[in-house]
């Protein structure tokens, strides 16, 4: 089942996606439910089954092209973001990490937009590196404190696509990456949330990003260092997971550039991997078996 | 005009203060208002004005007392806490950071408590160095993108104190602080919002923070290397500040200790600021003209 957060004009909505284009909006097949997939959650996983036994028999009464998308949990209590969890990552970073503790840092909900808005590409006055890292996303459903990792996959809701799109040198301004990831409008989540039964093992899927329809990265998921299990593991030592937070699993590294490339005004000498994202460019983000995330690239409209 | 987030059973209200104990309930004042702090800076500044038009000869018909206080903002957008913001925390830890600009990490809800409620000291087998950080909270009123240094202050609904308890061992991990931070109810945040009006200027303040009655941070407010209009004004570059964002501005360095002293169990001989808290003790953040944040410590509850 594949569940989106969507509005349109002002209504906030849960819908249940039908085909690859046609939904069924939540509210008017279960009006009593919450508006939200995190106020769904909120009320035990029971929620998700009574919603795919609610569904059977209808067919979908709005299409996705009359809507806009939110991010697939608009405001969640926390999202926790994985630093170098890949080693093709770290290698074309030069940076080195623990192998003993996931490398962590948070994301705040306006920095996230969903399937489909533009992202914002900041005024060049104040940043020019705005990088892709296409991701993983784990959306818990029931809460849990002191998790055993065999018991971890069974607190996960479902997962999505994310783009944890970075503003590179507000991330090196100090050690701690603050506000160089969390730049308004600079990632994005979507398009859905694939329930954890119908996804599968994270393990047995693959990872592709393209900007302009070229592959920037394509790494199947069974070569993160620090697995989900273990990642919720970590997480659920320090605090209760609560329904609706969202685990964003870390970016592989970049393809190899062909023989004969010659670095173009956007590539770095220095890292293969960074990209400078700039206007007029879309970036998709593909899980094999889940779906597609796409988002334009817009200069920041802000007026400084 | 001094604000705090309660609850009473299951009911989570605003209150106003009218002196050092006795409270007005918002909802039986103004029922049309909304019930939290962040959705009346929602609604823009002029709230804050009714509120203060509205309580002119009401007495309190509450007594802090009789009901539990919540963190100010108990759930804001985003929550900026600043790490090496004082030059006698930053000589004491023996770390670098940039001059040029702040750094800065991200809290999330569920690791903070209101005044009096009991901090969670981590399970031994998990962590053992529990340290407090006082610190000054500012909470934002009037959004805001591209803030100018001097118009910043206008941007603040009003101050609180804050214990940004860390965990350190967690916080050492990894590079990013990351769950060291956030440990489940590791930190506070109260007893109340003073308004920005009656706080006046944060650098004229003094912060104490006190274990067990034992003073052991005192400092100045305007030692901090990055003022609050810088970071407003830095942050402000990166995304539209959010009414109700918190801003915690980092913590300074310990008193030294007094000729003689013996170092004792919970002291680190190579950190002179590092205390390890434990159940049963009681720690204090007094912001001067505003007030004083205290929480017990108790044993995380949790069972592994």
């Amino acid at each position: 089942m594949r569940l989106i957060s969507y509005r349109s004009g002002d209504q906030h909505g849960v819908g249940v996606m039908v085909d690859q284009n046609r939904f069924i909006s939540l509210h008017r097949l279960l009006p009593d439910f919450p508006a939200s997939i995190r106020g769904i959650l909120q009320h035990g996983m029971g929620g998700l089954r009574r919603i795919s036994e609610a569904i059977k028999g209808n067919e979908g009464d709005l299409r996705l092209d009359q809507v806009h998308l939110d991010p697939v949990i608009p405001e969640p209590h926390a999202t926790w973001a994985l630093a170098l969890n890949f080693q093709m990552h770290i290698d074309e970073t030069g940076l080195t990490t623990s192998p003993d503790h996931p490398q962590i840092f948070q994301r705040m909900p306006i920095s996230i937009v969903g399937h489909n808005e533009p992202l914002w590409c900041p005024n060049p006055a104040i940043a020019k590196t705005f990088d892709y890292e296409g991701e993983l996303a784990v959306v818990i459903g029931t809460p849990g404190r002191h998790i055993p990792v065999d018991l971890a996959l069974t607190h996960v809701a479902g997962y999505a696509c994310y783009n944890e799109g970075s503003v590179r040198e507000f991330q090196g301004h100090n050690r701690q990456f603050g506000l160089g990831k969390n730049f308004e409008r600079s990632g994005s989540f979507g398009p859905w949330l694939m329930t954890a039964e119908e996804f599968g093992d994270p393990k047995t899927h693959r990872l592709i990003t393209r900007l302009n329809g070229v592959e920037k990265q394509n790494e199947t998921l069974d070569k993160m260092l620090f697995s989900v299990e273990r990642v919720i593991h970590y997480l659920s030592s320090g605090y209760m997971l609560q329904p609706g937070d969202v685990i964003v699993m870390g970016t592989p590294g970049a393809l190899k550039k062909p023989p004969g490339y010659v670095l173009g005004p956007y590539d770095s000498p220095r890292n293969p991997g960074r990209t400078r994202m700039k206007p007029g460019d879309r970036c998709e983000v593909e899980i094999s078996g889940l779906g597609t995330l796409s988002n334009p690239i817009i200069a920041d409209p802000t007026e400084m």
